[in-house]
């Protein structure tokens, strides 16, 4: 590279960086199609060579980005004009790959090592643990990566060890705003769960029929389809933790797993996943290889697929449609079930210990007890060893039970055994980003509900699209929810739509 | 890597090779998941990506090769006392690395990229010159091809084109030698099939029965598992065209396409490529990342395919075993059809035009008259505009009669759009390869068809393992042959065994 070192110009700076970035970017991509294969099809004694590879191409990424010439042609944009552009693309990708950067070159090497091996230690620790539902087994492992991550947060410069966990999934939050978005929630949600989960308890046996897999899988890609996940720039597969990996432009992998006897997990496993497909395929794909063509943050992320499983998923107008269509498929499953019955059943609201398994209504609650406890753990007012009674006391007063043992309680998650903290308030998060740009969106498109009964999902997929799809990481999150709904973040939509979905 | 200037010891400097290696090796093997999927799953808006990862996955591996630092060193090491070591790995290594990285270095950049660039785009014209039959169509682009090839093999230091073809795939070939194999087969093979052609045609409509797809699937993996391909480190998928990609240790993909109305195409396809799987399977997993760790040529790897598509799948010994089970996954196709039916059918001879069509002795006439064309193209005899003249002509001369149009003739394969002159060869090579090792391995192993005829291929793996698969690169291909068996390669074995099953 000696013969570039004159002095650059920002605009030449810039093109260097993109196109750098460009390669950053097809090395992590060509990890995901790795990554895919390792959990839908590699052959079990695929492991051990498959880790190598992949721990090979991170390295190869680490180098690209700690690279000193790229943190000069960072610093040298940084104070040039192009960062006021009017057009924020720019000023997007410097602002984005500086962070990246940075987080790369101020975290010791070492560290990094350390972490990612304790991390891939967790699972398998953490498997034997709630299998024996034995915390003291999981015990100092997790003390150890809590550890190492709070030695990473002060590496990066936060004082307060649960920003710096926010900030790597949702760049530009903090733990006061979302303990304050958190506490307003809860205010008004624990009454209102209690009140619905008194009420008489919903039959959902219909869900509990015979579905035959295979139709599962035809019936679920109909809806898939229709919602406006494309298959020819996309796939649905079978794995036992559905996920969703985006290759980049023109190639977006969505997983699920069927259960028989259960028709909610593999259907609205499919419509959760194809949200977050729908996002993928909709990024902009001249902008692929650059912030402003990657997805926004993890709450974005997921109030997309929140958008699809719950607010069009699970709602009348979109069974309307869908459930005459579900009975041809499900004859013997739904003969004589009316459709209000089937919509009372997804619908069903009640106290449960697994997240994983809970209502719109309770899932939040789950997620509440998470960040209190992460706050703890991360501030040191709670010591790992005191968690499960934590657990079970805050399980307590928000759901009124006491989870029977920690395999379906403090240890239910994979989580914090692949050493993410705040991870689990973007679960959340995208709730609420979900429902408040859901009413953004029924402003615009009154017709929205009327549409669904048609079967018509375009003109909210397209709204999706022209305001948060195309728009990548151009804006971070709380930016990008004052622009397309002019507002801040706040609980009130939601708990609106709770409110007027359950009260009725 | 400045710190590490000081002198190294020709040890040290053979440790850093190795790492160095193994890097390149991961980055080639991670490219093969990028390409398996490609050829399988990927949905089709995926391409233009994909293309651009792949491209850059061989950039990085291209500017790793040509690294001066690596040629250093291999230069110390070729000069070191290492090279004479009484144990060949270390040898062996160093002399095929010194191979890699001179081929990397001595073909111009541009050179590369024209050759890459052309060859991308062969494909779509060959296909619409096949498709309309029209040779013209094609010519321009093969002058092209033809001519960049004949600039590589000088780049290299060839002064004779053709054994720089032949270098590329059997590293040690050379075009006299092979002419020679050729010359003497063809003396023997050509009155030989005219002699078996003319003999009363053998009813093959048993073959084109109904064969539902599902059950070939099973019945081919039944087998695929029974001659031994390990399905916990590999799996068996479908593809138009397919091929056998080995990820390195642990993970082996195969693949096979399947016609509900013709037999032997889902069937022979997948024993063929379990061989090519069996191989990479039974690489020597310690020495994975280098030469050694390897598979030897391409003809090498050829006589493994054939070696269980045909000595072992079309013998009647593997039939006694396997005809009953046949007959029970495909009842209605088989019912009142003798063994010795079947047998006949799947071993029938006669004159075709398609190559991949072709039984196992007139296939290798299809290879010689691809061998003298491309000899002559080689050396300027032949131009290329009178390429479907002499096609027709030498076709003529060794099946007796002439292709009705180019595209049942020069035009039917894809090789030459891809810039592949001297692969054909390698087929054929693999098919008096295959011959030789298996009388060597009958000699050791007497019982071998007894065998076969109780469902044990056990022996003969294990056989083609300790003496082929295990040795990877640490001789090339006409030296193990030396060592296995005990000669140089020759026509002979191959013509004594199809002898001894044709005449019969």
């Amino acid at each position: 590279m000696k013969k570039n070192s004159r002095k650059k110009s920002p605009k030449e700076a810039y093109r260097d960086l993109l196109q750098k970035i460009r390669e950053l970017f097809l090395l992590e991509k060509s990890a995901r199609v790795l990554e895919w294969d390792l959990r839908t099809y590699m052959p079990p004694q695929g492991m051990e060579l498959r880790a190598e590879k992949l721990a090979y191409i991170a390295k190869l990424r680490h180098e690209m980005l700690i690279n000193p010439e790229l943190g000069e042609r960072l610093s040298l944009l940084e104070r040039s004009p192009l960062v006021k552009d009017p057009h924020p693309i720019v000023a997007a990708n410097i602002r984005e790959l500086s962070r990246l950067h940075e987080r790369a070159t101020k975290i010791p090497q070492n560290l990094v090592r350390e972490i990612t091996m304790a991390a891939s230690h967790g699972e398998a620790i953490w498997r034997e643990a709630r299998q024996k539902s034995d915390f003291s087994l999981f015990k100092p492992f997790l003390e150890k990566i809590l550890k190492l991550r709070k030695q990473e947060a002060r590496a990066l410069g936060h004082k307060n060890a649960y920003d710096a966990f926010l900030d790597e999934f949702e760049p530009g939050e903090s733990e006061e705003n979302v303990g304050r978005l958190i506490a307003e929630l809860s205010a008004e949600l624990v009454p209102f769960f209690g009140k619905i989960a008194s009420k008489k308890k919903v039959d959902t046996s219909v869900l509990h029929r015979n579905y035959p897999v295979e139709l599962q899988r035809e019936f679920g890609i109909l809806a898939a389809k229709t919602i406006g996940f494309d298959f020819n720039a996309g796939r649905l597969d079978v794995t036992s933790h559905p996920f969703c990996s985006g290759f980049g432009p023109g190639d977006c992998r969505i997983t699920t797993r069927y259960n028989p006897h259960f028709f909610n997990e593999g259907f609205f496993g499919i419509l959760h996943e194809a949200g977050h497909g729908i996002y993928e395929q909709g990024l902009d794909a001249k902008h692929f290889g650059t912030p402003a063509g990657d997805p926004c943050s993890f709450a974005i992320h997921e109030s997309q697929s929140r958008t699809w499983e719950n607010l069009v998923g699970r709602s009348r107008a979109f069974w309307e449609y869908f459930y005459p269509k579900a009975q041809k498929y499900f004859p013997q499953a739904l003969d004589g079930v009316t459709l209000g019955g089937f919509y009372s059943a997804i619908n069903a609201v009640e106290p449960s210990f697994i997240r994983v398994e809970a209502d719109e209504v309770s899932y939040n609650l789950h997620i509440v007890l998470r960040f209190n406890i992460e706050q703890k753990l991360a501030n040191g007012d709670l010591k790992v060893g005191d968690l499960p009674g934590a657990w079970n006391e805050g399980f307590k007063k928000l759901f009124g039970i006491t989870p029977p043992n920690d395999a379906q309680g403090c240890l239910q998650d994979i989580h914090w055994a692949e050493g993410l903290f705040g991870y689990f308030p973007t679960y959340l998060l995208g709730n609420l980003y979900a429902a408040q740009f859901f009413d953004a969106a029924r402003q615009k498109l009154p017709a929205l509900e009327a549409d669904f009964e048609r079967g018509n999902f375009h003109p909210l997929k397209k709204w999706l699209h022209d305001y948060i799809h195309s728009m990548g990481l151009r804006y971070r999150a709380p930016e990008l929810c004052q622009k397309v709904t002019g507002h801040t973040l706040s609980h009130k939509p939601f708990m609106a739509y709770l409110r007027s979905k359950f009260e009725a």
